[in-house]
C-alpha cells in the first residue's frame, strides 16, 4: 500500500473503533447499571473485540488492536464520552446507529482483505470480515446478557457479508489497491442505512420459540 | 498415518462437523427467533467452535476448521438442512441425539491425539479432548443465553473425558495408528447413548440453589 | 530471575490459581445446580481463564495454564474442595474473598510484568494486567448466566489496574527484580480489601436501567 491509501485506512479504521466504543458504552450502560471502569472495559471489548479476535485467528499476535497504542486510547475516548455525555447522546440515536454502520462497513471490508493477505480462500475471507465486523458487539451482548443483536435485529449479519464478499470480489478482478476496501465498505454501509430505515429481516425460520 | 488412515479421520471429522451443524442450528431455532444468517452463524459456531479453541490453543494458527473449505462446507450445509428442514426434523429428536453423540466422540478422541501430536502431558490431552468435544456447544448455549446442557443435561463431560482417556491410554501403550482414535470413540460413545437411553446423572453437589 | 525469586513467584501464582479454583466452583456451585464434572470445570475456567487469555494474547502457545501440570492440578484440587466441603466453606465468606483478592492481586502483577518482558507499552501492560486477573471471573459469570460481578460488585477493575499500574511504574524505575511483582500485588491487594471492607464504589453513570 502507499502512505496516502494506509492513512486513510487506518483514519477510517480508527473511526470505526471510535464509535464501536461509544456504541458499545452505550448500549451496555442502557442495559446494566455500571460504574466507570465497566463502561470502559465494555466499550473497549465492542471497539476493539472483532479485530482482536481476528488477529488471534490469523495468528497475528499479540493482536494489532493490543499493540498499536491508537486503537486503545480511541476505544477509550468513545467509552469516557458515552460516559460522560451518554445522558445527552441518547437524543441522537440515529447519529449512533450511523456510526454503529460505519464501524460494521469498515471492519467487514478490512477483515476479509487480512484474510487475503494471509492467504486464505474467498469465503474464509467473507467469514473473517463477518468475524471482524461483528465480534466485538456479540462479546459485549454476552457480558451484558443480552440477546445479541446480531440475531434479533433487522440485516446486520448480511451487510457485513456482503461488504466482504464485495472487497473479495473487487481483489479477485485485480482492482487498484484503495478500491477493494472502499467497494465493500460502501456496499456494507448502504444495505445496512437502507435496512435500518425501512426495517428489512432476513427470512425467518418458520418455528421457534412462540 | 497412512492415506487410508487418514482418508477415515477425515470422514468422520466432517460428519462430526455437519451433524454438530444440524444440531447446533436446531438447538439455537428452539431457543431464540433467528433469522436465516442467525442460524448459519450459530450452527457453524457449535460446528467449528470446539476445533477452533483446540487449534488457537495448540498455536495451530490460521485453525483448521477455519482453513480447510470442507469443515466451513460441512458447517454450513448442516445450519442449512436445520434451517429449512427444521419443523421436519424435531420429530426425530432421537437421531439428532445419536448424531451429537457422535461429534462429540469422535472430537474427545481427535482432540486428544492431536494434543499428544504437541508434546502435551497426559492429563493435558484429556482436557484437550474435552474442550474440543465441547467447546463449540457451550459457545452456542452462550450465545443463545441458555444453561450450557454441558453442565445440567445428564453425563456429558465424562463420556468425552473417559474417550479422551481411552485415547491417551492407547497410544502410551503403542498401539497401531487409527486404533487409539478408534477405542476413544468408540468408548466415549457407548457411556453416551448408554446415559442417554438410562438418564445417567454424574454425582451432585449436595448444596445449591433451590 | 534468580531462582528463588521465581520459586516465589511459582508458588504465589499457584496459590492464586488454588484460591481463584475453590472461589471459582462456589460461585458456580451456589447459582447453578452442577454436577462434579461441571464444577470441576468451571473452577478450572475460573482459576485458569484469565492466564490463558492472557496467554493467547501474548502468543505463548500452547499457554503456559494449560502446559504446566501443576496449574491443572492447583485448580482442580480447589475445585474438588469447593464441591465436597462446599456446605461448610459458605460460612467462611471472608476467608474465601481475601483469597479471591489475593489471586487477583497476583494476577495483575504478574500478567503486567509478562506484558513487560514480551515488549508491549505501559498502557497494554496495565490492561493485559487486568485482564489476566479479571478474564477467569469473567468466562465462570458467562457461563453461569450471572452479571459478571466485575462489572457490579464494588471496586474490584480498579484494584487490578492500579496494582498493574504499580508493577509498571516500578519496572520503568528499574526496581530490583522481585519488588515490582511485590508493590504491585500489595497495592491492589490493599485497595481491594479497603473497598470490600467499606463498600467503595466506583462513579456510576447518570443514567441506566431503573
Amino acid at each position: 500500500m502507499t502512505s496516502l491509501q494506509s492513512l486513510a485506512l487506518n483514519a477510517m479504521n480508527l473511526a470505526g473503533v471510535a464509535a464501536f466504543g461509544v456504541n458499545g458504552a452505550l448500549t451496555a450502560l442502557r442495559s446494566a447499571r455500571l460504574d466507570l471502569a465497566g463502561a470502559l472495559i465494555l466499550g473497549s471489548v465492542t471497539a476493539l473485540g472483532g479485530g482482536t479476535i481476528r488477529d488471534v485467528i490469523m495468528g497475528h499476535l499479540p493482536p494489532t488492536t493490543f499493540v498499536d497504542w491508537r486503537y486503545l486510547l480511541a476505544a477509550g475516548l468513545g467509552s469516557l464520552v458515552a460516559f460522560w455525555l451518554g445522558r445527552h447522546l441518547v437524543r441522537y440515536l440515529r447519529i449512533l446507529e450511523v456510526a454503529d454502520a460505519l464501524g460494521l462497513s469498515l471492519f467487514c471490508a478490512t477483515g476479509a482483505q487480512i484474510a487475503l493477505q494471509g492467504h486464505l480462500g474467498a469465503v474464509q475471507a467473507v467469514l473473517l470480515g463477518v468475524v471482524s465486523a461483528t465480534g466485538g458487539g456479540l462479546a459485549r451482548d454476552v457480558l451484558v446478557r443480552q440477546v445479541p443483536t446480531a440475531f434479533s435485529e433487522g440485516l446486520y449479519l448480511t451487510p457485513a457479508a456482503l461488504g466482504a464478499a464485495l472487497t473479495v470480489a473487487a481483489e479477485a478482478a485485480h482492482v487498484a489497491a484503495p478500491w477493494p476496501l472502499v467497494v465493500g465498505a460502501l456496499g456494507a454501509l448502504t444495505l445496512r442505512l437502507l435496512a435500518v430505515k425501512f426495517r428489512w429481516n432476513a427470512p425467518r425460520a418458520r418455528f421457534g420459540p412462540s
